[in-house]
Parts: C-alpha cells; structure tokens; sequence
C-alpha cells in the first residue's frame, strides 16, 4: 500500500483520533523525518525529539489537551507535539527570528500551558493545575512529562512529595531516554538505570496486561492499585523510591510501541490517584547517526549528511565555552585544589576536557543547581577550590546558596557562567540577562566579566587566589580577536584601557568590548575618539577610573549585555551618587526591560541595540546632546570637536 | 547524692568525654535548665533546643569535632552545642548585640563550621566535605544533623541523591521531632510519622542491638549492612524512601536516651558508606509549657513564669504580620479565587487565621519554597489568585520560578515577603536585604511596599487585580500609626506624598516611611520643611514625580530597608541616566555592602544609619551641601532658606 502524507492532514490533535493504530505508528515515523529535516536546516534539539515522536502520538491520542492540562518539563522535547497542533506550516520557522520558538509557547497555541526551559518545574506547575481543578470540581486530567534527568532535581522531588497528596487524577510520565544522565550523577539515576536493564515492556507485557484489564475506574480505585502494586511490585523491582512516597509505580514501557502506549495510558488515565509510567525511549530513535552519538545531536547546529556523515555549517572558530575549557585544564595542573562541578551540562559547560584530564576532580550532580553550589561550598570548606560551571540563567536556582553558603561564610569558590546575556536561538527561557543584578547585592561577591580569552585566564588566575567567592560571565559566543597589546594580571576593582579616545568614553562588561570597540572604529572614520573600557569588574567596580571619567563630563556609555535594572550601569549611578557627581553624561545600554525571543545572538544584540552601529549612533547622539553642556563645564580635558557631531559627518 | 553542676566545668567537648553515662545524663539536664534561663530571658529558640540536649551531648561524646566534622542544618538548635565547645560563659548574652549568636557561627568557634539559617542545606555541605576528605585520604568524619521539616527540601533531596554515592563514612542523623511538620506538608512526612508511630527504640533495642554488636568495621562493612538492613527492615517498615536512594537507614532511635544514642552512633561512626540515623526527639522535652505548646515555644520572646504560666514581656502592639493577616482573611471573603501558600511558616507568615478561616484555600508545603511558587503558578494558570506567603530571605530559593515560571508567564500572583530588610535578632541569616535587586531586573514584575496598615490592604488589592506577578515586602517589625489622611488606591507606578515640604524630599520605601517622618519632624523643629513620599513602587516608578523631584534640584534622599546595590534607590538613579537629569543632588540610603549581624531591629536600623536620627543627619549634611549649587540653578523653586541650613539651627 502507497504511503499517504497523513501529518499534512492534521491540523488539531482531534483527527489523531480518528486515526488506527497503523496510522498512529505512520504519523510518528512522518514527525520524525519532518523534526530532521527542520533541524538538520535550522539547527535545534534532535535526539531528545526523536526519542519521543510515539510518546507525543500516544498522549494525543488518549487525552485531549483542548480540556486536559500536559505540561512538558524542560520542553525543548515539545516538537512533535508542536507539529501535532497547529503548527505543521510554521514549523520550519522553527527557532529562527520571528518564528516558532525551540519551546513550548503558550503564545503560539492554547496547547502549550508553560512555556519551559528550565528543568524540573513541571510536576509542581502540573500539582498546582490539578489542585485547582480538585477546588473548582473539574474534571480536567493532568499529565506531566519528564525526564529522568529533571526528576532528580530538587524542584522535581519536593513537587513529587507534594503531589503525592493529591487525592485526583495525576500522572507523571517519566520519559526515561537511558542515556541523558550517567547514574554517577546520583542514586537514583542509578536506581533507574536498574529498572532499566532489567526490564522492558516486552518482558513484563502480559502481567501487566492482565493486571490493568482488571483495574476498576473511578473512586474506588485505590484499593484496587494497591493489590495491583502489591503484585507489580514482585515483579518489576523498580519504583520503590516513588512508592515510598505514595505514588503508584508504572513500567518501564517501551515508549516506541504506540500499542502499548495507548493501551496503557488509556487506563491509567482515569485513575483517581497520584501515579508514575516509567516509559523507556531511545533518544535519536530511528536517526542512524543520532542514536551513535545522541550527545552531540542532542542539540546540533545546522548540517548536512555527505555519504553517510553529517556534516556541520557551523563555522570552527573557537567559543567562549572551549577558551573556559583550555584555562581550566591549565590551570588545573599546576593547581591540585581545584575541582569542577556540573550540574549535568559537561558539554555545554566545556568540562568534558577537565573530565578526561581529572576525572577524580570532576563531579557531574546531576540537574542540581542549588546542591552544586552548597556542595561546593563544603569543597571549600575543606580546602579545596571548586569551580562550579552553570549557565548564567540556571544559576538563578542556586542564589541562596551563593548568598548563605558562599558568601556568608566568606568561602572561596569561582562561579563560572557561560550563556550569560543573550543565548540566540534558545531565546527566552535561557537568557542570562539578571545574573549581575542578583549577586551584586551580596556583601563580599567578586563579579568579572573578560574581554577575550587572555583576559579569561586573566580572570580565573585572580578568582582562584581569592579568599572569598566569585563569578565570572561570559556568553555563548565565538570568543573575539584578542585585544591589542599584552594583558594585564586581574586586580581587584581595577578596568583596563583598551583604546584611547578623547571625545567619549565607553566602560564595557566583558564580551560587550567587541561591540564597543566596533562602534569605536566606526566614529573614528568619522573623527571622533572613543574610549573604550574593559570594565573586567561589576563589583568592586574601579571607582577610581570611574569618577575620572564621570567628573570629566564627556559621554560615558556604560555596555552591558544583561538587563539594566540592577547591572553594572547602575552601579556605576550608585558610584556617581555616592561621590555626589553629576552624572548626566553618563548613559546605560544594557538589555531592555522585556523578554527577548529566540533570533540568533547577532540579531538579538542588533534588535536590543547591542550591536557596534546602535552602540555608535547612541554615542553620536549623546555627543550631540551633551556637548553644549560640555562646552560650559570646566571639566571638560578633551573638548567635543564641532566637526565630530553627526551633523558635521 | 548531691548533684555537682557539671556543666561549669566543661570548656571544651573533650571533658565531656571523661564523664560517664549517669554524668552525661545530668549534663543534658543542666543544659536544658541553662537553655531555658537564658531563652526567658533574652528570647530565641526555645522548643528544638531542649529537644536535642540529649543528641548534642552523645555527638560530641562519640565523635571528635575538633577533628571531625559536625554540619547543623537551620542551625537555630545549637544552643547545647555553643554551651559544650567553650561558649558557657558568654551565653548569656545570645542574640543580643555584640553577643553571641543564635545560629552556628564560625566567627565565634572552630567548632561552627557553617553559619546556618536556611534549612536544608547541611547534607549538601557536609557531602562536600566528606568529598574532599575523600580526595585527600582523611580519615575525619561527617555528621550531619538534619530535621524532619528540613529532610523534604530540595536542596536535601538533591544532596541526599548525591551523598549516597560516597563510598566512604558520612552519617546522617536526621532529627525527627513529630511535631514540627504535619504530614498534610507532603508525603514524606507521612511516611516518616507512620514510622514514628509504629515504633519506637524500646520495641526494637533487642534485635537492633544484637545486629548492631555484630556489625565489622572498616572497608568490608558494605555487605554486612546491607545483610543487616534486610533483617530490619522486615522488623522496621520505615526507611524505605532512603533505601531506594541507596543509604543504609537505622532507627527509629528515642533521641533523649543517652545510653542508646551513644551506642547506636559508636558503631555506625565506623561504617563506610552513607548511613541515615532516624532519631526521635520531642520539642520542648523536661519543659511542660514548651512540650504542651511547642509552636509558642518554638522562637518565644523573653519571658516569665507566674502561678505556673508564661507571662511574655512581648507588648501588645500589632505587628506587620498581623495586619496581612487580617487583611487577606477580609480579601478572600469576597474573592473566591483566592488560595494562600505558606512553606513550613503559618504562624511566622501570619497565616493562621485564613487557615481556619478557609482549610480548602490554604496549602503548607513544607519548606519547599521553589515548589510553593511552580505550584502558585500552576493554580494561576488554572485560573485562581494565589497568595505566597514566604520570608524575604528565603524568597532567595525561588528567584527561577519568578523567572520561568511566573513573570515569564504573564501570571498573576501576589509573594508576600515578611520579614524584608532587618529582621533583629535572627541577624545575618535571616536579613532580607536583596528581594528588590534579585526582583527587579525580572520583566513584568510588580515590587510594592505599603507605609502603613491600609496601604498594605491597598497594595494587596492593588496586586489581586493584576494580570500577572507582584511581590510585597514587609518588615518583622510593630506597624505604625496610620499614615496621615485618607489611603488613595494604589495606582501603577504612583508613589504617594505624606508630608509637604519645599527644602528637602525623602522618597521611602514601605515602612522606611515611619523613620523618614520622625526625620521630617525633626527637622521640621529647626525650620527645615521636608516633604516625605511612600514610595509604594519599586517597579514600576513613579517617573513623573521622580523626574520633577530630581530636575527641582533639591536634595532627595532615597530611603529603603534593602542593600543600596541594586536597590530602589539604585532604579531611582536609572530612571535619572535615561532621561538625562543630573541626579548629584540624590542620595541613597540603604542597608550596606556588609552582612550585618544579630542585635534588635532598633539597633540594626540605627547602625546602618537608617532610623529617624540618622536620616535627619544625612539630610542635613545633603542641605549643606546642595545649598549653593541649587542656588546657581534655576530649578528650585522652593529655595532653601539660609535659616534652613544646620549652621543655623
């Protein structure tokens, strides 16, 4: 039989319905040549995709989620369901700017309730959706898919405590893809990865069958999944950890068999208790070279398959993240104390080289932010100096620990936050933009910030000689030429001249110099001399160099690729305010006070005004603003040329 | 036999181990009557500490921590254990200014390894130790010792998942006083209660001890555990939730038995691989009015006994927390999709009364503040108006879930942040000095501060009609006399004048309003017209009033009870760079870039330079030295009159 295009037909998840299980397995394959063609055009996350093409196919087709509630942990997964409702023709606008988002979206359609990308948040959003509907008497079904890596994260577990007193319909799937965390990462990992080799749905097919065909619907059920669990539980070993805490244990079911899927869920869908169905997929199924090397095609750039073998569009210049990775294992060696941490991200962070050089140094927690830092700060509490990589935006999991566990008893440790500012294409959900803003506010934090990869190790060497914590930003980013001349050690509270300028100046946190010293080349074709600063510290900020430049009244553009409210330009007011300088000539550009959405980093920097020809046109115009002002103060060493104003160019 | 007081001649924890056990049971008593003199008398932590007199003692008679390591989680129940490591004579002066601390502090003691406020961090710290020690080849142990309301943390739950992969000693005494959660907080709780209802140390000492006599020691110790954990936990039932994660469960154990305590924790000392100690301990114990009333007792104020009842020198005057509460009690009368959530705080949060009022409406999940604000959104989402009750200073664990899964959601909730600014004399730990800098840089967020009681009922009103997210913050403080004249409505972005005045102007935030009128009468008796404002937002601003403020030119004192970095003060200064006003004539008054310690809240605000005196101060000397450049501008428009000027007065 010739293969029709089903997924063109299906606009709602209701015609899924209509569909045999023939055809269910058809749509599946189909969201899953149509999730790589998108990706292997427009990069995006493949493997985890892949892996749940018959999951998503089943969930739609027994629940109905215009009046059911699915919320997806982490959501970068949500593809297929993406396809599946509403969004097949958009689809290839997948992450770009203007386009559909890499996340769920609740402003793209009413099926997607959160738009996620942080892990671990959706079995308490789902508890607080299902509590409410418990208040409101609806009869609303509630599904939370996620992954074994975000249930062992804290958020995870006291949402799994909380929900387990839920006397409703609740049912967690726990997409369990095998390999996305190693069970080093922590026991239950381990625990899972037990369940896992000992059992597949296969093997336990026909019990459980028999079981569920029995299961009753409605109030009375508990009882009934009581002897039902009493009986699984001989059998399947697994799930003593779930149990323990009251919620009925499912699984592990092969989550590429749709029959199984739909037979199963289409039980445990009516019943009135908190219960988990441990599914078992296969990231990168049915993609050759993803399930070889589901690490790297977890989240791809674009590419192309040449005889066999991807072939990347990326460029191979080098990034932030591997200029972090070579000055670690650098400094590592001449250095026994330090040891890196991860909170499951030794790719993303750059530590997978630290990992082959010291694998007794390197400790992988898991999705576990908040523990990595306290954990951290025993390290150093016993004479260690760790080094904690995490993103810029998932440190904001982990500022009470950074305030009671770091700072607070004045421990050395470096923070070390990679995607800080604007991330590109993962677009809002994974913005670094409030790092700055929450740390500056603790007594005792070194917050740097390097202009170039010299200045990175410039950077590392002072944090680890420091007797208290720091952190350090850099974004996910090619790293830049190096910048001209030699590089002078990290001193505390000291920035560096980076170019001369007497017309202007502009003070600029560390990748940020880039775009400063673009927008300085740009007005020096024009003859006009911009200063340009390599900030290197919000706090302490060199206020010595500041106040010079403040009382000097020339325009001071202070750059910072974060948010304004509360970033290193306001602490530079705080400076002026405190000296009681007339800081009128002094302007801020930083990140916008809105979310911004995924684009890549040049457009989002362009879009936010970031970019070295809005940097020159906002200092055009403050030189046209200020210069009379200027012109009648004393203070002015370097006197604005009238043939600099824009209106002479 | 007369009783020596033994406890006067212990200086160091060494002494404690030359005594025998009839000794250390006296001990533990003269601990608890010391407890409970000094308690009475200057307030702190009553109920917790008499609870584990009896654990402190048998730690530090098996365990050497001036080697090995002792982690308290909280750490508000060291009060036994300063009086053991050489604090006896200085403990007197707990809590007080300059005295000793009511948390562990390592300023104070070798023996204070972290200075602990917020629960649920000490597995993760005391993992990282072992860590190290494990690196290193030391043979110190590590004890950790965790409450029963701490163990359901997330931050715990992560550390437990990690620290179970140590293959080395790390013993988890987790500290179970009944009382202290109620297993509604989730299903944890419930299975520890069901534990600690079925059994107790006397019903299991036989086989316990037989199989503990049997235990080896040392590396081979592994399997004898786990054959000894099979045998008990057929006798045990409990245990289960830590089994599955892989830690070797003991217990439950009567936590005032001396005799078993050292004992049990003798042999598990030894074991290499992590081990949870469940011991059970009850509030308040050899103290009737703490054991009948344990909440009352759990942080009293100073105190007398008469005819056998506590007398509290407390004054009557109502606080902050009593005016929320009865302002949400009136609200959720008349608003329906009103729901509160408090995390392990009712009585501090001051929702006991909406509890009785309306049980449906009310949720306590523990101390799981990430998960309190994920489930609010959750029960936003679903179309109610939650009410999140949580301290400032513990508002820190869920700055990522304002983030993803409030703001980023456009979803209304109100966080109700006791305890913001200068908490007295909880100090350091519990100072609430950085929810507006971690808040503000978050898009959407709306941050208010009412001045008085009807300003907190119009910023609440205010808050529950918003289409998404606002924080209020509140001090532990008495609330002022009512502003004077009638409450206008709170208005987005308008801030509110309380006082005229043509010399000077105080814009104050919330309850800094009361310390900027008696600046504004003080001055106002030497001639000098201060207009005071409320400034009721953090975000948004009033920019109208702030820019005539700020362009009038006369000096504007910024006030808050929150660090100046980051700050509203520090916003008050972007809003002045945007619109390109010279802002020397500002000044910001805030909590400085230093950690400030435990003394009452009077105290703490003189010392910062924020209660009334100090203020007047500042802006006399503001006067003094804005006078002749406002007098060169031609903005005043209220000149400052040469009488005005300190000098003068």
């Amino acid at each position: 039989m010739p293969q029709q295009r089903l997924l063109d037909r299906i606009v709602t998840p209701h015609q899924l319905r209509r569909l045999n299980e023939d055809q269910l397995v058809q749509v599946a394959e189909e969201l899953r040549e149509r999730i790589i063609a998108v990706v292997s055009k427009n990069g995006g996350h493949l493997a985890s995709n892949l892996g749940i093409t018959e999951l998503t196919v089943a969930l739609h087709n027994v629940f109905d989620f215009s009046h059911d509630r699915l919320l997806w942990d982490v959501g970068h997964q949500c593809y297929a369901h993406k396809l599946l409702t509403g969004r097949g023709e958009r689809f290839s606008t997948l992450r770009q700017a203007g386009g559909i988002s890499g996340f769920p979206a609740p402003s793209e359609s009413p099926y997607d309730l959160f738009a996620t990308g942080h892990a671990g948040t959706a079995i308490s959003t789902a508890a607080g959706m299902a509590w409410a509907d418990h208040v409101a008497g609806r009869d609303t079904r509630v599904v939370a898919v996620v992954g074994d890596g975000s249930i062992v994260n804290g958020l995870s577990l006291e949402g799994l405590n909380n929900a387990a007193l839920l006397k409703r319909q609740f049912l967690i799937v726990l997409n369990d893809n095998s390999m996305s965390i190693d069970p080093s990462q922590g026991a239950l990992a381990g625990m899972l990865d037990r369940v896992r080799m000992s059992h597949t749905y296969s093997d336990i097919k026909q019990s459980t069958e028999t079981m569920l065909q029995r299961l009753p619907l409605g109030e009375e059920i508990s009882e009934a999944i009581r002897q039902i669990k009493a009986g699984l539980r001989t059998t399947l070993h697994g799930g003593s950890f779930f149990e323990s805490l009251g919620i009925a244990y499912f699984g592990p079911v092969d989550g590429h068999n749709i029959h199984a899927l739909v037979h199963i869920m289409g039980r445990l869908a009516s019943v009135n208790q908190p219960v988990i169905l441990h599914v078992h997929t296969q990231k990168g199924r049915g993609c050759q070279y993803a399930v070889e090397d589901p690490c790297r095609f977890h989240s791809p750039p674009a590419y192309t398959i040449e005889q066999g073998k991807a072939v990347f569009a990326q460029t191979a210049k080098a990034s932030w993240t591997a200029a972090f990775s070579k000055v670690l294992v650098d400094l590592a060696a001449d250095d026994e104390r330090i040891m890196a941490i991860t909170a499951a991200m030794p790719d993303g962070t750059g530590l997978v080289e630290f990992r082959s050089a010291y694998p007794k140094r390197f400790v992988d927690v898991g999705i576990s932010e908040s523990h990595a830092v306290a954990m951290a700060a025993g390290l150093s509490r016993a004479g260690l100096r760790p080094v904690v990589a995490i993103y810029s935006t998932f440190m904001q999991r982990a500022v009470d620990q950074v305030f009671q566990e770091l700072a607070l008893q004045k421990l050395p440790a470096v923070l070390c936050m990679d995607r800080a500012g604007l991330v590109g294409s993962d677009g809002a959900v994974h913005q670094g933009f409030m790092d700055i803003a929450m740390f500056r506010s603790i007594p005792g934090m070194v917050l740097m910030a390097p202009g170039d990869a010299e200045e990175l190790r410039a950077a590392m060497t002072l944090a680890l000689s420091l007797d208290g914590p720091a952190a350090i930003r850099y974004p996910r980013d090619e790293i830049p030429q190096p910048l001209e001349g030699p590089c002078p050690p990290f001193e505390l509270g000291k920035s560096r001249c980076v170019r001369q300028g007497r017309d202007a100046a502009v003070f600029a946190y560390g990748a940020m110099v880039e775009q400063a010293l673009e927008a300085a080349a740009e007005l020096a074709s024009n003859g006009i001399e911009t200063a340009v600063y390599s900030a290197r510290f919000a706090k302490p900020l060199d206020a010595a160099t500041l106040t010079e430049l403040i009382a000097s009244r020339r325009p001071l553009l202070v750059v910072e690729d974060h948010a304004v409210a509360g970033g290193l330009g306001s602490a530079v007011l705080e400076l002026a305010a405190q000296k009681g300088l007339d800081a009128s000539t002094v302007r801020l550009a930083g990140l916008p006070d809105r979310f911004v959405s995924h684009a890549s980093r040049g457009e989002q920097l362009a879009r936010v005004g970031l970019d070295g020809a809005h940097l020159a046109a906002t200092l055009r115009d403050m030189l046209r603003k200020t210069a009379p002002g200027a012109t009648a103060s004393g203070f002015v060493r370097g006197p604005v040329r009238s043939s600099d104003s824009p209106g002479a160019a």
